[in-house]
């Protein structure tokens, strides 16, 4: 029923997903699909609520390159639906509350003590706390779902991973630390400029 | 006349400026407005030439901080206009095109001078292109307008301030190098780690 639903809203955007529509693509009638969820910003909460358990978890387990990976493959039709969900979020207070506990509490337990644990290794910088890089770390995924919700390409994943990496790794001498992962690890000095 | 326009869009979003609000809200009837703008698509896209306009040129004159402070301080209601715009992007690439476009070329160029000088100075990091950092910070404020227009409050703008240097900083020692306040230009070495 949610991947239906989400087919929907992609296809016809959040206020174009109607009723006649979410039946026809989810494959059940109103009755059956309003039993469960009691409204169509209940249904697309679900979603929303998916989506981020999902991203938590991928952070949590794989690290900033994968969740920037699945938020770069994400199909932009879907990510314009949140752009469009966000007026309702303006307009209504109870709503964002709602929203900014989207993800489960053990989901967003276990991506703050990921970098938590990367600030005890001393890969992540400790000068500043867990929350804070996560803040960050969520206004660089904004920027990524934005640029991409609107249709434009944002840049290279490469680039962006290198340069919030750069942001949040812990200080040492700088000129032997590249990129820390495989995938990255253009040696230090190697001149991408065009 | 666009000051007008400005606060109508701001007031009652992008589909709600209906051409009887913005005749009140500029103060001249519809003959008179579209005499100048052949549509409400080209006064908005007028509003935005402007807004990213004034963008760079503080970018270019003041630097990253005091974009970020302008784009901080933007009502979160002209911002939300931004998004609603973006749907229209979405479905039309000419109009895309236009957007991508829309700060005069002398703007991007000083803009990105901005950034080379940085880079030959020593203070930004010269493995990476000029427009490939320009590119990050877009990232980044788009991220930072996105939850604004949202309604939520974006992380601290130091902190962005901070993690931002440290990605686009030149390399060098790290250790004793904290976050350079105030403005970028605090001598290297300072350290201000807390």
């Amino acid at each position: 029923m949610l991947d239906g639903a989400r087919r929907c809203f992609a296809r016809y955007g959040y206020e174009g997903a109607t009723v006649v529509r979410l039946e026809r693509e989810i494959g059940l009638s109103r009755g059956a699909i309003f039993n469960w969820f009691p409204s169509k910003q209940e249904l697309f909460l679900a979603l929303a609520a998916e989506d981020n358990a999902r991203l938590h978890a991928l952070f949590a387990e794989e690290g900033f390159d994968a969740l920037l990976e699945a938020v770069t493959e994400h199909e932009p039709d879907w990510l314009a639906v949140y752009l469009e969900f966000g007026r309702l979020l303006k307009a209504d207070p109870g709503l964002r509350e709602r929203w900014v506990a989207i993800a489960p509490p053990e989901a967003r337990e276990r991506s703050r003590a990921w970098i938590e644990y990367g600030q005890a290794s001393g890969e992540l910088r400790s000068d500043l706390s867990a929350e804070e890089i996560g803040q960050f770390i969520g206004v660089v995924v904004d920027g990524v779902v934005a640029q991409r919700a609107l249709g434009f390409d944002p840049p290279p994943r490469e680039l962006v991973l290198r340069l919030v990496r750069q942001a949040i790794r812990a200080g040492g001498p700088v000129s032997d630390v590249g990129p820390t992962r495989p995938g990255v690890d253009t040696p230090r000095g190697t001149s991408v400029s065009d």
